[in-house]
């Protein structure tokens, strides 16, 4: 349940090397770690090509056509952060542009994801600002209405606590739970190290069929081959 | 109401220097500079990388399925105008494609906005002609029923007259009123100098609850700070 | 009709010299070709910019958030042959991802057009494996249900069936008949020709209210001049 | 352009016979009887069945989440008038429920059209106050940012000057400017004449084929036969 | 791949009492009965609650904004036929209204499934002639370009062939192969029976995972039950 | 975060005086006495008119095609629950019908909610077991891979806690957290009696503008009067 017109202050943050340990591996290494849970919708996309992004999040909550919040959050800030924006309803208004980004950077911030939409795009591309959203919109917003920062939302249909870890690139968003960044970066890891070996096999062309086992499995349920 | 079977041939086109004086800004800028009014919906996007434009409209209104009226339009272009296409129904299909690109810019053509589709956007990079579209799409279409040229149209649900100036690049489409492009420039500019300024103190690390005076109406709108 | 559960290993291709013929040709142009038919829906996209792909079809039917049966396909591969997978129902997860991508180039693959999610979209590129899809989406599958290989398929609102060859490239995707092929690449040389010509002249500043000699059909059907 | 802050007071409404001539024809053939023109996107659709309604435009201009302008709006209202609400940026948010239902009903309005949400439904069903909308959505707006009411607005990408008139019905909703409603009345009335004779023929059996005359230009154009 | 400008006149139907024997079982019976394979998009929906329809399909093949060819399949009907029309490209024009429906009806033509618009949705209904598409929508359409009639389309990414048996309900649209309509009419009746004693145990307070005896399966999968 | 393959057999439930204390409301009014919080996205719809639930939820979280956790979830209902299934991924399959509605209703489910497809709408609606759900689809589902019940979720972008009270009607669908349900009826108690005074003002022609005191602060906006 959202609280309105609360910012919290304290963030329980993991630890920076385990947050160091998650960042070698991508979201689909990340997501499949964490047993397929955890990634948003696919309509959040990048703004440029190859932005990437990891870091705890400091959460914020906003009104539709209305970015005062982004500002409340830039203070809660630390270096390492990532702002993660979800709004009460739906709005691809563009919340943030240039002259955020410039301000959050100042605070160390790693980047931006947000279920709404962004402007200045070129300008964040030139920053390498990494910003992952639902729209590219030169919509401006007012500061009117109340939300909050630091409190738990439901981003893109992913659940993001503050302190969670987020990790973002080409393939989407996933969200680590701040008490299993640890666990996740290590499952990520015998994760790459498995498929390194798969790769090797399956380049020197060995079948999936035959290195997965699937033949038995396929017959057993039914598969018929014709010539 | 648009008037269907006719093409006007007088356009009143802004003074070129006022045009030039827009140029520099961008869709986010020069849609503020506007008290935030005509923009397009952010359906519209560039169909290549660093696709950008300015110019006085041609306006062309499109029957589905049909770019009878874009040949018809070609005519009526001077240079450094820019192609607005609105068609009378929602269609995507690939209204415009090198042939047309290259025939528009031989007259001078800045480049095309079109609420459907396009095709050949690989030859539209190549020879830099922008386009701003809904849909990428390789069908054709056929020549067979009137549309208009030089009537107001709606586009992607903004309007636009012949001879208003439209503006896009990354961040989406806007229209300036033909008799609004030289204040709307000057606003721009102005707008432009105040965030350069803003920009820095940003960069320095103010906040921007400190630079717009924001602690006061965030908390006599009842924000509770929570540690 | 869909079957399900059946593996066709005998697949009729195109002479290779024909699928060649018709390699230089795009995906607009071959659509033409054909007098306007065998176009995919638009909403299949590349996954990178500039991937292109031409070959016989390897038909792929796919169930809901399941893989299997690319796993199947990849043993049915010849070089140069194409993935083309299309779902028993509207499906964004993650089909394919680079370890399929690595075990399809091994076999030859030309490349993966799918009516469903990818990922490891960073890889694919690297890899410059060509794929097409309608969704990029981290979200892994299973390999539980059975669905066919080498069957007819509707993928993207287009009839495929095995052989047929499938050409893509920024405009979208465009499905050749097996057996029309070789009169498809020839009309597409001769129209690309007839461009050519045309491109010129437009070049030059004709209009193609002149160059097509519209001006009479559309005085007949109306069309009224004003100044 | 859009003017914001404003309250147009004057407004140029036709003649209530004019608007009673138009009243019996549906949105289909008033839209025949402008040329087919003025026709919003079909994305506005009835909130109940059988909701219906025909007045001339009170406009109003609201901001995202924002229902302020509504109020200001119904004190223009005279009988018969209809509430036509564009929105400066795409929202679904609830801006309409049975509260404004009441009080607009209360000074005579004749319904409402809104590219956006309402909320209330089965108690707009139950007042028999007729809605068009984009959705219905529960979710509240605040009062906080000034739209305008009574000018020139873009509703579901059709132009609505205030005074023009709204017909509604399940096909949709279009709009016929102020001086043109008498025309308009007079030519739906001649193409429901027309249409209620050819009704008889086709009834009876004859061919749309042979009525219209279209087997010769079927044939010139290429038609071809086949048993 | 569509053949254009042609009409075939001959159709190969299934027997009127295989239809029959189709007739009485729901969408959703009729595609299990088949294995899951032939269903329409969901995008296809009724256009007035309570349509339903079965009959075997004379397909049209429709240009964008244009129904000249459903003039040219109407002539094509035998009493209890079904029209079943397709577009070259995706168009949500009105292309079917009262008095198509009027001729159709006179022809013994048993309803339409349309990948397209219809308009006169508040006529279809009091006529009764059920009508399943894509969208309700007011826009006029043109006859000025030759699509097909019967020949194979995809609509809604279904194959059908002309003398395929439509099945359409609440559920959305079936379809099934000429020759496949006995088999699958007495799987559907064979599959209801089933139901019908399942329904029954299940109404007594018999749980699914005792009747489908599931809880083996589910444990042996690793599911955990905690208290 | 999602766990997976897990039943929780314990829910705590409010009380039921408070479930029925609330019962009486109306979706926009809770959301309301919320705060403005815990809505769903608007695309969750009634499948019939008049569908209206009020329950605490039994939590299903299923994997994309697959329906074999609802099966599981029926074991865990109580009378007067309501089963709120979220999907891992999005997925608009038919995973419920006729027979689990049966089932359910057995074990005095009060309804579904549904972030994906359902089928058998018409003997649902016969039923008059209330549906909400993003999509009608007659496509059916497998029973291969676990999800959960009784876990947290997130659906339609609301996050849902067993227990938490679901309340849905034409306007959407709304969660109030388990301990808040009281506190909900009796401000949803107060707001519909403030509403009722107010609407007999309005509709004896008192304005909003007037009644909400609105002028001032409309003219301190800045807003102008124009005649």
């Amino acid at each position: 349940m959202y609280e309105l017109g609360v910012v919290h202050r304290s963030v329980t943050r993991p630890a920076p090397e385990e947050v160091e340990a998650l960042a070698p591996f991508g979201v689909a290494t990340v997501h499949e770690a964490m047993g397929r849970t955890g990634l948003m919708r696919p309509s959040i996309r990048p703004v440029y090509p190859g932005a990437r992004l990891v870091g705890p999040a400091v959460t914020v909550l906003l009104q539709p056509g209305d970015n005062w919040m982004l500002h409340v959050a830039i203070e809660q800030l630390r270096p390492g952060d990532v702002l993660v924006a979800a709004c009460t309803t739906e709005c691809e208004d563009g919340f943030f542009g240039d002259l955020l980004a410039t301000s959050a950077r100042a605070r160390g911030c790693a980047g931006l994801v947000i279920d709404g939409g962004v402007r200045d795009v070129a300008d964040l591309q030139e920053m390498d600002f990494p910003v992952f959203s639902r729209a590219v919109n030169a919509r401006g917003t007012v500061k009117a209405t109340l939300g909050s920062v630091n409190v738990p939302v439901v981003c893109a249909n992913a659940q993001v606590r503050p302190g969670d870890v987020v990790v973002a690139d080409a393939d989407g968003v996933v969200v680590v739970p701040a008490d299993r960044v640890g666990e996740t970066a290590e499952a990520a890891r015998r994760r790459e190290e498995n498929e390194a070996a798969k790769r090797e096999r399956l380049a020197s062309g060995e079948l999936g069929l035959d290195m997965y086992k699937m033949r038995g499995p396929l017959e057993a349920a039914g598969l018929r081959y014709v010539d």
